[in-house]
């Protein structure tokens, strides 16, 4: 098949959008659609590409003072009988219109028609975002090739809806226990019921007061929540254990090290094991780069509440920020939709601000 | 094979136990054994035989004023390692053992060694006690043949470690149910959490004063437990609902729909489905049979915890109570066994009472 990537079709943010979205690349099928990425970008002047896997790296390296990195992912949630695209008046339809291939469209956009960005550009498209963290495109750079991600700031380009959300919350997941003793239930009295035992720890979570934090004017609300119980043997045994996942969405002036204190003290006198976490990030608006970012887009920025790269950078000291115009709640939704008025608007934005 | 139930392995409940222990008959498997049985008592001039499935009735009609039962099951839970059986010392080790070959030992034992007992006496040897009632052989003889189960009283020869165990608990299961809304956890405040919901159902679980009921000098305990717990729909969602199942085991002066009204009191604000229930039944000392057993057994009865098919006799208006040499907390163990000298002074006491 011929690339569908055209001139015309790179020249419009929205037209490249429907285009995009209609290359399936679900998760670890990212394949066709970074091979015509590539062979788009190869044959811009500006630009120099590199590949890893499925992802295409492409920067420009025109000597100014900063870099700065627009990213976003090529893969996609599975369909969801949301594919190909459809056009109902001013929305696309589709699986990935939201999340992100409409962000993934600013991006190619940008680098194919901005020949001299007011800042080296690195432009990201990548691989895996989807799934877990291992496949990821931009964690297999940070292992294999950390330089290429080398910048002083970082766009990363997931749906808020036109808004810019800065930063992002850490999470954890943890399993708190409560252990018994075994006992026919004819006979209760003769163990100790773990499931009982489990009221204290869901008391705790029901009173639990979560923090809002506000840093840089971005306000980041907390959460923990039990996603998950589970416990029993048999209808007529009293059981001896119960297991109590707890998810904890927290501020980036938390560490990671910081949660886990918190969460244990939360639980004190139960049995908890860290099962899984990952940092948030700061919203770090006093990069130059960013005040300008921000200036462009003239909107105040809010802090972002779920987890995204934007933490991979933020580790590495690099701030960064969400910014595309799908909405987040629509994301991974069988009716996941962006509106054009929002992508052209986000495109004037970002043309605004780089090609200034 | 040969019937390996011989006049001198009838005549001694002892070998007699050994022998029904070794003919394996787990659940759905008691043919083999039902057939040694029936000829068995064929033979046998003061009995009439009959046979439903692999469930062995044989009675006497010698015009007695008073009818009893006297019933054993003949099949067991899976073997685990304990099979055949194997003598250590006054112990019987071996699948059955205690639950209840030795129960039935008594009851075949005393169907061809008592030829003049001084009541008319129905053996049931029944099958599939151990699985889904549906199986169960006397709740198929109470369909079927509803008048063959006829009695003044009967003797249920579970394990109870010689001890008469009166009557025995009801038990209800429940699912109480707590219901929320789904929500992204990264942003919990638009959901309602159900499991934290559960909070409320394990604090009324927790703080729950259990009875103590004492009829005829029995007591029974009552007890209300969570024995199963479960919610949850992804590591990242706040979940909509959790599932409690609740196992409710009653006094016998309570009905099933007594005791279905009291668990609904207990959980009143939440959603109650009963799944499952089952009549306790009263422990009846009062009949004249009843009475003269006591007096043989020289002990003061205690109220059974568990259930038993006692309930089937009492749901029929016939008092039941239980009698057996083995411990029932070995049921169902891998390490089962039943004691001799228990065995015999069992079969002793049934000697004195019935062909006194």
């Amino acid at each position: 098949m011929d690339n569908p990537l055209t001139p015309e079709v790179l020249a419009d943010p929205v037209t490249l959008t429907r285009v995009l979205v209609d290359i399936e690349s679900v998760s670890r099928n990212e394949k066709e659609l970074a091979g015509y990425v590539e062979e788009v970008l190869r044959k811009v002047p500006h630009l120099s590409v590199s590949r890893l896997g499925n992802t295409v790296m492409a920067r420009t390296d025109l000597g100014r003072d900063q870099r700065i990195v627009l990213a976003g992912h090529l893969d996609t949630v599975p369909i969801n009988n949301n594919f190909p695209s459809e056009l109902r008046g001013d929305l696309i339809y589709g699986c990935g219109t939201s999340d992100m291939k409409s962000g993934v469209a600013y991006a190619l956009h940008l680098a194919v028609m901005v020949p001299n960005p007011r800042y080296d550009v690195t432009y990201f498209f990548y691989e895996a975002e989807e799934i877990e963290s291992r496949y990821n495109g931009l964690f297999l750079v940070s292992e294999a090739h950390p330089e290429w991600l080398d910048a002083d700031f970082a766009v990363l380009l997931e749906p808020t809806h036109g808004v810019v959300e800065a930063g992002c919350q850490g999470t954890m997941r943890s399993l708190v226990s409560t252990l018994g003793r075994r006992a026919h239930s004819a006979r209760s009295w003769h163990g100790v019921n773990a499931i009982h035992g489990a009221s204290e720890v869901l008391r705790r979570l029901n009173e639990y007061q979560a923090r809002t934090v506000t840093i840089d004017g971005c306000a980041y609300r907390e959460g923990m929540n039990a996603v998950r119980i589970s416990g029993g043997v048999a209808g007529n045994v009293v059981p001896d254990r119960c297991d109590i996942e707890v998810n904890f969405r927290f501020a980036p002036d938390r560490t990671v090290a910081e949660a886990e204190t918190h969460l244990r003290e939360v639980f004190a006198g139960f049995d908890v094991v860290i099962t899984d976490s990952a940092a948030g990030a700061l919203p770090g608006l006093g990069a130059e780069p960013a005040r300008e970012f921000l200036a462009a887009v003239g909107e105040a920025p809010i802090g972002k509440l779920g987890w995204t790269d934007v933490a991979r950078f933020a580790a590495m000291g690099i701030p960064a920020l969400n910014f595309g115009p799908g909405d987040p709640n629509l994301a991974h939704h069988p009716d996941e939709h962006v509106e054009i008025s929002k992508v052209r608007d986000g495109a004037a934005t970002l043309h605004r601000w780089l090609a200034a």
